[in-house]
């Protein structure tokens, strides 16, 4: 997607360890309105119509979705990341390694608002090793539902989240895929 | 307001020691087009045409910000919560305590995101005790920034933190506040 690219030449920051910052919109300071122009690229590319929920983890992956919640006129599920010793029942869990937090994190989610008669679109933010995209799938399994598609806003395409995940057959969309990111700035994967 | 409170009444639970739960519309499966109902009751209660930034803390504020900052057409900043080891420079930061974690936490927020030009309405889902408002107003002060307002979806009227800030001057408006919620019910304060 020409205008994220774009928006990431301008203001994205690369950082020691291929950290990418793109804190002004995105994951801190949040355009709410350039959010939505996401939404709208989302919704050419999976069938959103059909889609009952929008699914993401916290925290960064919320606004995103709740403004494809806005749009699309359905409601959006955050799964939680939980200490192990802090868990109820009624919950679908995913184990996680959390690279940021360099440990394991579980993601819950509340068995009343993910069933097997929901059409789920799980939306985030970022993705580099594919975890947290992971521990979402696992969570529409769980709980029997049809996933509809995965939308990523950014793709580090340079670790192996995403290919791993479409050689599974996932139908992943991002709307940026970052294949380099160093001092000569950011190379893009055409698409 | 009428809205919030019948839909409090139909679908929130009270659990032991006072926890009062809306998980099915707001802070964890979200009715975004709910929330736009919410944005438009501040938007009355606030001068929001002169507000620059709407200001929330993670995770459970992100969504009713996001709507917010869409609906007013600025952009939206959540704080974050931090470990101590974690924290690099750059940063307004402030110490909270979390009842819901019983531990300090470190709200933190970028310099870049907020500044002396911004003219700030801090919103948020659920007020207790008030700490993490507290952080995000230290945050809005640090910055040399001016304060708007400070709007709340649900108050627990039982706490102090609500009184508290009233008390300290503060232009604070809750949508629904929850002066007793026990085996009979919720019941709240007439505005």
């Amino acid at each position: 997607m020409e205008a994220l690219e774009q928006r990431i030449r301008q203001e994205g920051r690369i950082l020691p360890g291929h950290i990418i910052k793109v804190d002004g919109f995105l994951n801190h300071q949040v355009d709410t309105q350039f959010l939505g122009e996401l939404a709208d690229e989302f919704a050419r590319l999976f069938d959103v119509s059909r889609a009952t929920k929008i699914l993401t983890a916290e925290a960064s992956g919320i606004a995103l979705a709740a403004v494809c919640s806005l749009k699309y006129g359905i409601p959006m599920v955050f799964a939680k990341k939980a200490k192990s010793d802090n868990i109820e029942g009624g919950l679908y869990q995913s184990q996680i390694f959390s690279y940021t937090y360099k440990k394991t994190v579980t993601l819950i989610c509340s068995k009343d608002w993910i069933t097997a008669d929901d059409k789920v679109l799980i939306v985030d933010d970022f993705m580099a090793n594919g975890q947290a995209m992971r521990g979402l799938i696992d969570i529409v399994k769980q709980a029997g539902a049809e996933l509809i598609g995965i939308g990523c806003a950014i793709e580090k395409g340079f670790q192996d989240g995403g290919a791993d995940l479409r050689k599974d057959g996932y139908d992943l969309k991002s709307l940026a895929i970052i294949d380099r990111a160093d001092e000569n700035g950011f190379v893009f994967r055409k698409q």
